[in-house]
């Protein structure tokens, strides 16, 4: 079996509402669709989001990149010599969710030619995993309204929360959300690198009042020392997830005290790399979470995947849920049911491409 | 499909010549095939090595925690679940190769399941790898006229000299296997635990003179300044291996400086435990070597797998030769050619048990 194909399709997606953060609002969802076809006829599907805020990436540098360096270097590979893609790729800088969403189609394959999900194929430790809600910034008062509408909806009892604007709004929205869904309810933030360090330490006392259990990139991404003022001071765990892009950056980031926990997402370490994280941060005693990259359905699917094959990935909760941001979607995720997602059971990721909405949303064709 | 059975066979099977280091010597292989069944008739195998001087575990210690901890743990289980599996004998210390027997034959029993070698489930970067033949402690021009033996016989071009009980000996035996085999080969020492620092940093000039590139446990274990002091002073790098049985020691050694490299064993890490492992290393930048726990044909074939899936297991020689110590085998292991053994390419590990052979040398009948 060897890969025969590989196709980078963009597509575009409206949001319901615009997904408003620290330093920027999305109102698309500008992906690529990454199908991988073997000689014998199998197919793989991922997806990569272009997210220029954090990778520099664009629906167009996905394609070009896919089109002209990642195809040619993994045409006639065999799929299971994961490692060779990989490593034939070394030389490439960045263009994460490209290379990414490319292992992530090739595990897709993987699964489909043996069989078996890819939840099974990493490790199968758990069925099903909680789902994070991620509330974006808006008025408090809505944002304290949606926690509920989710929570009775899906049963969801773990919410992000997207700060790093304003010190002030953010502590009515911490304030608002929590007397929204009482003690019940895990609430984590999420600054987006939006605070000063001195911001993030004032702001400590109201995490504390309201129960925040992490604190997810406080501040910019590449100022060492005031990452490590602010993780060395907090009480409640900051999460690295802007500056934790590959597996080195998360060596360094938690061997220099810049952040206790991890973020890991597959649409910018596909599975190859996320399952050496997974092993890096267990080694050195370091919690994880299985993050979203505001990713669709293909992404949400993906990420199941990998969540639910590990003890250390499936402990907290998993940001599954953003694909209910989009209006609509070239493919089906899992139901979440009483706050949880369940592993589909089928063979591969569990993806089954809706082709007359793949035609209606790309757009690489008049 | 589910496990059925786990069964855990001791044999014993005597060397060619006895094999000496520098706190013991052995003269037999007592080892313990374990055998896993599935309920639809899939069979895997795999070996557990007794070593008592490092890891505490006899034949029949084995034998005890298989059948006693860890089949009643696994059976009922989906052996694709393997996450589940080790998770489920978090509590239990130790018994390194009755565990990571049973994770191996688990991933023998998978490759079956799938028709594929566990060699393509792992990551398939290469078909082959050089092999390392370790040279055990003899007088010094024994040692010599083995390596030119094993150079002429197999192509071998690396070596590991064992070291460590006395640094005149030692002394003598790098320079003559150097001179035996001129400036082409690859040279390095394995000290077992059996030198002082001082000792160690006294031998440096004499390594640095026979080209040694990588000196494995120097002294104690667990002597951490001593180790500190070694490791620091060395312009060759320090290779873990006691002193890294499993995930945490691995980080624990390289982040105290106790060592620039690490030997990963499946026989004692499993495959499952070694993938966090070489994930852990490369993130850090700490290279490795794919060691052996003076394995019979089933370890060899094992680390092959294991040695060959990744560019950084691959990279460097593997000890993947002890095997040709023992007088006769329960299985074959692929033939050493070019001084490189090559994956077999069959589904799972490789290993074809040889019956009437596994009854001739079982030693729990009479």
């Amino acid at each position: 079996m060897k890969i025969a194909a590989v196709e980078a399709i963009p597509f575009s997606i409206p949001l319901r509402r615009p997904s408003a953060f620290a330093h920027g609002t999305l109102s698309r969802a500008d992906h690529v669709l990454v199908r991988v076809t073997t000689d014998d006829g199998i197919v793989g599907h991922a997806e990569a989001p272009a997210r220029p805020f954090t990778y520099g990436e664009s629906q167009e540098s996905i394609v070009k990149a896919i089109d002209s360096w990642i195809a040619p270097a993994v045409l006639g590979t065999d799929p299971f010599a994961r490692e060779r893609v990989r490593d034939s790729l070394r030389w490439l800088r960045y263009n994460h969710t490209a290379r990414s969403a490319v292992d992530l189609a090739i595990w897709d394959v993987l699964g489909k030619a043996l069989g078996k999900s890819c939840h099974q194929l990493l490790g199968a430790f758990t069925e099903s995993v909680p789902v994070v809600h991620i509330i974006f910034a808006e008025v408090p008062e809505a944002m304290g309204e949606e926690a509920l509408r989710m929570r009775d909806r899906h049963g969801i009892g773990i919410f992000k929360i997207k700060t790093g604007k304003d010190p002030v709004v953010d502590t009515k929205a911490m304030r608002t959300v929590r007397s929204a869904l009482g003690d019940g309810a895990e609430i984590y933030v999420d600054a987006n690198k939006g605070w000063t360090p001195d911001e993030a330490i004032r702001l400590l006392p109201v995490m504390q009042e309201t129960g925040i259990t992490m604190i997810e990139e406080p501040t910019p991404a590449f100022h060492p020392l005031a990452r490590r003022w602010v993780a060395g001071t907090s009480p409640i765990p900051v999460l690295a997830d802007e500056s934790v892009t590959r597996l080195g950056e998360v060596a360094r980031e938690v061997l220099d005290g810049h952040a206790q926990l991890v973020s890991i997402k597959v649409a910018r370490t596909g599975f190859t790399e996320s399952a050496r994280i997974a092993g890096l941060c267990e080694g050195l005693g370091t919690g994880v979470v299985v993050g979203s990259q505001m990713d669709g359905a293909l992404g949400a699917l993906s990420a199941l995947a990998f969540a639910a094959a590990y003890p250390g990935t499936s402990k907290r909760g998993a940001e599954l849920g953003y694909h209910l941001e989009l209006a609509d979607d070239i493919a089906a995720a899992p139901a979440i049911e009483h706050g949880r997602m369940t592993v589909p059971g089928v063979p591969g990721i569990g993806i089954e491409i809706d082709e007359p909405k793949l035609q209606h949303y790309r757009c690489d064709q008049d």
